[in-house]
């Protein structure tokens, strides 16, 4: 599908808008908003007669939108609620263990769906289990959270921690479709709801410098404002992995950000006391990337300020320890974009322009920290 | 490409085969043999320039084969050689988690290249590691046991064992290339060559009378006739996964012998006094399946004694229990090839015919065991 970008507000063109936002037509799958997403949901299960259909959810998410769901789906077929404790933590092997076991004992077979509802730890655990059950069945995402809606819709990438290291293992597999009700987002906690926004940042800054001067004063956002941002989003997210499926080049700019930003939140994870959320992780990480950005690529001293202003503003600023320095750096020699133990970089040449394949010093990287903490 | 049988024995037309018997092409690899397939890998390493190797095998296979690769790969790459302890037994999440760990430390990256040497329990737990580490590195398999050459080296099947239930974790993703060399076979023990003869013997069953008859007096065949046979079954597995990859219908003709061998295999599993290699199993599922191919579809009584005097005249004809008739049909209810907890099977019309999706009923199971001890 071409997106065109509407922002008249007349009646004609909001109508025009709104149907045009009940779905994504990936290359692969359809994202479905809203109401139309049970439509297409009942649809599905009519058309594939699935023998069962497996709901995997986490404890915080099914007192929300389980119930919701469960309203919505209309059909005689037998359906099991998974229910996970939330939390990084448990996106690992064991809780994949224990959930293949699971399925194996309620008699799950290749003709079985699997709906994933929840955040980003649901819909990536999730994903690869339906991947590697009985060598994959059909798998619906349907994510809650900000956060796994403008990051996990896109991309197909599923899988799980492997100790301190993020998503170590997974498989690239695009799931059956992909189903958004915007109210979800009702039910979450305001410190959740930033934390997405940090990756719609990213999208702009590294593509698309309308979509990040649009995120500039959220305060003065309305929820059809947000609607509208959300769907932009994802587009932008879209156009860049459909260039770029398997990663090669233009996809890895969708890492900016996440270098450090991935270790930061590792080593925390392992802190109870200073753990952060995802997308605050990755506020932290732009800034910092964005400093390198500013000393390698000669990203303006204008652009790098506005960036630490509307990030800091947004995320809160939690201090780095000067002592936690060495530990975040040594964390990311495990980082999936390294080559030949070369820890590599998104950097920023202006806002809405990024390169791939960067490296930087350690003493910068330091520098980095630094500046942020000031 | 496109295979022709030829099997006039004059010198030129020797030579031609052997030429011919350097590569199988697949839709999406080769198959190499003998002294071609290290050229070949020589060639892979230098074009993909790959940060690293990693040659996974087990104690058993280290001890034969693994000198004789290692001396023929021509690289300044790190090499490092993954030993674990051999048997299905260990082919299982566990021993996964331990290789993701033992690759993460190693600073293996999304470069790197797994070689998986060894027999199909090496190949089935390398490839789904390889698939899973980083979400998805290559790799190559290099089956060392005659049932992992004409079984593991066609279809893309990879995973691991939950519990005593045979390949429930898993994905389907093709290696980068296989490589056959035929001279390791020589160090196989004369127990586990018969047992892979059991797959090519299934091969010939279920679609290629001719090479079944091939089969039929193993103990006039030279080494050369082994070698043809091996391309043979291949290129029949070949053909049946090309017309039908995502194992809708014809595929699932290579389940013949496997729904009630599979469950006699995961039984003795626990039993090791009586454990069974993977082809003895296939073997017993095949004469049980073979009767009840006769019963069902109407399979002709000289058939069925023909096909049961070869397998136990090639395999030994151990007896099964009355006593352990139930817990071998318990372990079929969580056969892969179900559907809504009905068991499905492959019966023969006749040999080299062969139909999916059938069904049994349980007095005539038990008819089949007591048909088989008798």
């Amino acid at each position: 599908m071409k997106y065109n970008r509407i922002y008249l507000k007349n009646s004609l063109f909001l109508h025009f808008i709104f149907t045009f936002m009940t779905s994504i037509q990936t290359q692969d799958y359809a994202i479905h908003f809203n109401e139309n997403c049970y439509t297409n949901l009942n649809q599905q299960i009519e058309k594939k007669n699935y023998t069962s259909i497996f709901i995997l959810t986490d404890s915080n998410t099914n007192k929300f939108c389980a119930t919701q769901l469960l309203s919505q789906i209309e059909t005689e077929t037998r359906i099991e609620v998974l229910e996970i404790e939330p939390g990084e933590q448990l996106k690992n092997l064991e809780t994949c263990a224990s959930l293949w076991n699971a399925l194996s004992e309620l008699g799950a077979d290749r003709k079985s769906l699997m709906i994933n509802l929840g955040g980003g730890v649901v819909t990536d655990l999730g994903g690869f289990v339906a991947c590697c059950y009985q060598r994959g069945i059909d798998f619906i995402n349907m994510p809650t959270t900000l956060l796994s809606i403008v990051d996990a819709s896109i991309g197909g990438k599923n899988g799980v921690d492997l100790g301190a290291l993020k998503n170590q293992i997974g498989i690239i597999k695009t799931p059956t479709m992909v189903l958004i009700d915007i109210s979800f987002l009702g039910s979450l906690p305001q410190r959740d709801m930033r934390s997405g926004l940090a990756e719609m940042i990213k999208h702009g800054l590294i593509n698309n410098p309308k979509h990040y001067k649009d995120l500039q004063d959220l305060s003065k956002l309305t929820l059809e404002d947000l609607d509208r941002l959300i769907f932009d989003s994802i587009l932008v997210k879209k156009e860049i992995v459909e260039q770029d499926p398997t990663e090669q080049n233009l996809r890895k700019t969708l890492n900016f950000g996440h270098t450090l930003g991935h270790a930061i939140e590792s080593y925390y994870l392992n802190h109870p006391e200073k753990a952060l959320l995802h997308g605050e992780a990755i506020a932290i990480g732009m800034i910092l990337e964005s400093y390198l950005s500013h000393k390698i690529l000669g990203l303006d001293t204008e652009s790098l300020n506005e960036i630490k202003s509307l990030l800091t503003k947004t995320f809160g600023h939690p201090k780095i320890e000067t002592s936690d320095f060495e530990n975040i750096i040594e964390l990311m020699k495990h980082d999936k974009k390294n080559e030949n133990g070369v820890i590599k970089f998104v950097f920023l040449e202006k806002i809405g322009n990024s390169k791939i394949n960067q490296e930087a010093s350690k003493e910068l990287i330091i520098n980095s920290f630094e500046f942020y903490n000031n």
